[in-house]
């Protein structure tokens, strides 16, 4: 069973994957592979379904069976989770430190039936895509175990997408909140206290009316580049109108997100082509009700949904590892320039 | 004038490194060199000192002239320095956001005149390294406007450190301090509060006791694999007795640091080749005693400095940004067995 260990100091968890484990000798560098190898199946595509875990839902043409062709949106659990579905948390000490087992969700969704290895999808699929997504996180809200629920994206080898680059996105489940979220809602907080505003509305009327870092608009959304962006090119996606909970988003703006981040992706491949990224969607933690101590009590008000797509174009290193800070050697007004101005 | 951008929401700090820009169109995946191409010269060796700008500092044999070889350890100022040494902070507003000019220090330590290109440097030549470090480091300690100076390595191409494997350690000093540091300051402060011991000390005691994480001892230092590591074979070398600022070592006690952490470095080698890694080192910021909120009063006694070794041989991905968790495949007590048998 995969474990969740605490550091001592500063409170981040880590999950030791025993199930991905290598021998220690299976870590020195060596070729990976960038594609599929000729012959190669890839399970995410339609026509393999055998190759995965029976299907959790699916959106899929009026007759045909599960985890058989004819579907649009397939959603199925991780071969190798992360975070098992099966078990309790069994939160225990190791002399001073603080671990507990890997429990929670660990799914995959696919984007689309077809080996798309460009980009993202064409934005009418996308449009189904969060629809799904909305779907399976109001199911997994309903686990008492789970905290939080991670939208996350890896395409490209350098953003740990693997060799296969069947466009496909994790939802995970986590028993606890998560540090980088916690961060986030704190830092909001204060901001709230402070101007009785939230912070990302201040943003995002900021952006419009400087016109600097908005790269995109579309009825429900707004995609800017953040005055600190920490990588080129990483651009946000936010509702217009305030909202805290990402999964409480009807099917319209669904579809409206979907026609956006598709529209986003066909301008940054105009700018960089087929480059490695990694998309990250950050909402309100579930049962914020269940906390007594008044840290949630204004959430509602001062935390604002979004999702942010970070293109892996440089590399971090030790002055990131050691600071926490981080270095972007293209300027976010530059990179708007050239991103506003591409087709989409 | 490169500037540092504060994160509106987390007040994360990042440096836009406009010296360093390219234009957008050249940030498309291209090939990257693994070495030095044959015949171009490496800057760092002995004989090309003109290739850098002038010396600040070197430990030389007697009679030799700055610039010229002769020199066991060098230490140059960055040709593109990320912090400029002159000018100053300028902090301002840019609507609700706050920059300011990105002012402080940004040296190279060439460990070695010769172009070694695997691992680390003998333990005899980095015991001189660490001493050179020192000196620099009380030098900066002077600049008023310097809160940090960070030691980091960046080794291999995964690890930041381009195509010139010459060792060589960066030394940052920062105009504010550090997020990771304030989180380590934190939570040893709330550790102390509630044990009244240093949280590091106790960790350096179970580790001994349990006997499952030590890879190496020394007189003076102590090199565990953490319980919850981020990365397979992530090492941390402390100090047995407790300290809190690195650069009061003696003498003494930096040559005992040479020689532990060539020693890993032997041993990591027997396991994993030539691996990339980073190195950063983690001590309390200076003038602490301008802070008169009672944050800092503690931090002789919670505070513990470390140096941590990060081999770069997984890649993080989105869920690593989203949540500001690690996934490790391999644990911690699995890699100190290997690490541990392996000769120095």
């Amino acid at each position: 069973m995969p474990e969740l260990r605490k550091d001592p100091i500063i409170g981040r968890w880590v999950i030791i994957a025993t199930e991905r484990a290598k021998r220690p000798d299976q870590f020195a560098a060596g070729v990976e592979k960038e594609e599929l190898a000729s012959g190669e199946k890839c399970p995410f595509c339609q026509g393999n379904e055998s190759m995965t875990p029976p299907e959790i839902c699916a959106l899929r043409k009026a007759g045909t069976k599960p985890n058989t062709p004819g579907w649009d949106v397939r959603v199925i659990p991780y071969k190798f989770p992360l975070l098992h579905v099966e078990g309790d948390l069994n939160r225990r000490a190791h002399g001073m430190y603080d671990l507990m087992d890997a429990i929670g969700a660990h799914e995959i969704v696919v984007e689309t039936p077809d080996h798309l290895t460009e980009g993202a999808p064409p934005a009418s699929q996308l449009s189904k895509v969060f629809g799904v997504i909305i779907d399976r996180i109001k199911d997994l809200e309903k686990d008492p175990r789970i905290k939080y629920v991670l939208l996350v994206k890896n395409y490209g080898r350098a953003a740990g997408g693997g060799h296969i680059k069947h466009q496909r996105i994790q939802l995970v489940g986590t028993p606890v909140n998560l540090k980088r979220v916690k961060e986030e809602l704190a830092g909001a907080k204060q901001y709230y206290n402070y101007k009785e505003r939230c912070v990302f509305c201040d943003i995002i009327k900021q952006e419009i009316a400087v016109g600097k870092r908005v790269v995109m608009e579309s009825k429900y959304f707004i995609a800017i580049m953040p005055f600190a962006s920490r990588f080129p090119f990483e651009t946000w996606i936010m509702p217009k109108e305030h909202s805290c909970d990402f999964y409480k988003t009807s099917k319209e703006i669904a579809s409206d997100l979907g026609g956006i981040y598709g529209g986003l992706f066909a301008k940054l491949k105009r700018v960089i082509g087929d480059f490695p990224y990694n998309t990250v969607l950050h909402t309100a933690p579930f049962r914020r009700q269940m906390n007594k101590r008044g840290y949630w009590e204004t959430i509602e008000n001062d935390y604002h949904w979004h999702l942010e797509v970070l293109p892996i174009l440089t590399r971090v290193a030790g002055f990131e590892w050691g600071s926490g800070f981080y270095i972007n050697p293209l300027p976010p007004q530059d990179a708007y320039k050239s991103v506003r101005e591409a087709k989409a």
